[in-house]
């Protein structure tokens, strides 16, 4: 039986994309705030959800780290990266050179910015609640318009792609989490998401718990600080390394950094994302 | 004579907020992109600019982050950090029980949604592109419409102020840099942005740097990793801590760190912001 996903939708967005090439069998299900894929999961009435994590277009990783750090029962199961390609789209028929609108988030339009003053400098940039709703947005439109949405929108709405690749910056990638009630079993390569915080603001004691990890020639990924919500002098560390946290070393450091620490929050261990591999993972035998 | 301060504007924006903050007799110039601040700050048309840098509403942090990396003339010379309070506003004389449309950017929509969910049910979600075009939306809407926006423009605009502080989240904060051609002299009570890259991807450079500053009692306030645009595994690193680049352990930590580091830029040195204190700090005699 096909595995049920949730996923922040609606259809047609980036984060269907990743569900598509997560698990091209799932039977998908979108929600519509990145917590109501959480609670869904936590509910049980979903296995797993797929929601932006990093470098998303939407504004919306901070929704996902603090919905981990708040939900002790929610882990990362695995992970999808999806490059970020922006699609221009219109109703079929348009004519590019009569085209007055161009409809989007207000963030895929300053991705898109140069693009727009130089290919359709007679165009207003306009807003819309989110890239999906811009296609719908723009056949709506009473004047000739244009969306700038995914490549899955074009797909799921009758509409001419006018170009692709349209966003200033080439490169762009988002990163998303598979959320479960679970994280994953050992495959052989894998990463460990972790946040920390420290009871006391003493120079040098994140670097004492970065040294449990290079001390043992565990890679990092990723180190970031963001603010509490307490006060802005407050920080919560989130760190990405490479391994299991059931593997050595990885499980001697995560035993050795309880010292200094007062909180540590295991958001999981899963399989690192290869495009051309197996994105779920096998567990070893 | 009163400095020319630029900024993203437009007028009413937070980034206005965080101007009148820092000098509120300077004379200011809306900008309508951080990289347009830039590079009038880069071509001598400004003294400063201020632009945000943490914890933006507007998603804009990376294009700051980016600018930095890629002017080296440009540098840091103060931070100004204002609470982010979302107010509720709309024509005077509306009757806030028959709004029919909330307009606002879609960040913050999302950030004000379970209140408009429990206060406005019957109101519809709208989006504008941004926060300060959001109240020109709603005064220039055919049925009842309020908008989310900062309190600055409820002072520039003809408009009633329904509701303050509507954020879900109530504590939030947006950092904002003030970009020169030089950055500070040294205060006493000073900070320093940096970011670096490594050559190579071994385990602990990112440990062996920040051990740097942590054996010389450097007090770490900010690490982040974020990925380069050439690929997803290779990172550039900012980090922010105490003390001024020219005053020591500050100086001698930075002149230890340039051993296994392929690219380090000094973003600037300055005071750090305190709420109550001189906002631009003053030169040691």
């Amino acid at each position: 039986m096909a595995r049920t996903l949730g996923f922040l939708g609606p259809s047609g967005t980036y984060t269907e994309e990743a569900c598509l090439l997560y698990d091209p069998s799932a039977e998908l299900r979108p929600y519509p705030t990145i917590t109501a894929v959480g609670q869904a999961v936590v509910a049980g009435e979903l296995e797993e959800g797929v929601v932006p994590i990093e470098n998303s277009l939407e504004g919306s990783v901070n929704f996902t780290l603090d919905l981990l750090i708040s939900q002790p029962s929610l882990f990362i199961k695995g992970e999808v990266v999806v490059p970020i390609e922006h699609y221009l789209m219109a109703k079929p028929g348009t004519d590019p050179a009569k085209i007055k609108v161009v409809y989007s988030h207000p963030q895929a339009l300053a991705q898109c910015r140069e693009y727009l003053e130089k290919n359709f400098p007679q165009a207003e940039p306009m807003a819309s609640l989110s890239t999906v709703l811009a296609v719908s947005d723009a056949i709506a439109s009473p004047v000739p318009a244009a969306a700038i949405a995914p490549r899955r929108a074009s797909e799921l709405n009758d509409v001419d792609v006018l170009d692709r690749g349209i966003q200033d910056v080439a490169a762009n990638v988002t990163r998303f989490a598979v959320l479960s009630l679970s994280d994953h079993a050992p495959t052989g390569r894998d990463k460990t998401s972790m946040a920390f915080t420290f009871d006391v603001d003493t120079p040098g004691l994140l670097y004492h718990a970065l040294g449990e990890f290079a001390e043992r020639g565990i890679n990092l990924f990723k180190v970031e600080s963001r603010p509490t919500k307490q006060s802005l002098g407050q920080y919560i560390f989130l760190v990405d390394c490479a391994g299991h946290r059931e593997e050595s070393p990885m499980k001697d450091a995560l035993a050795a950094l309880s010292q200094p620490i007062s909180m540590l929050r295991i958001l999981g261990s899963y399989p690192q994302w290869t495009p051309t591999g197996s994105p779920t993972g096998s567990p070893k035998p």
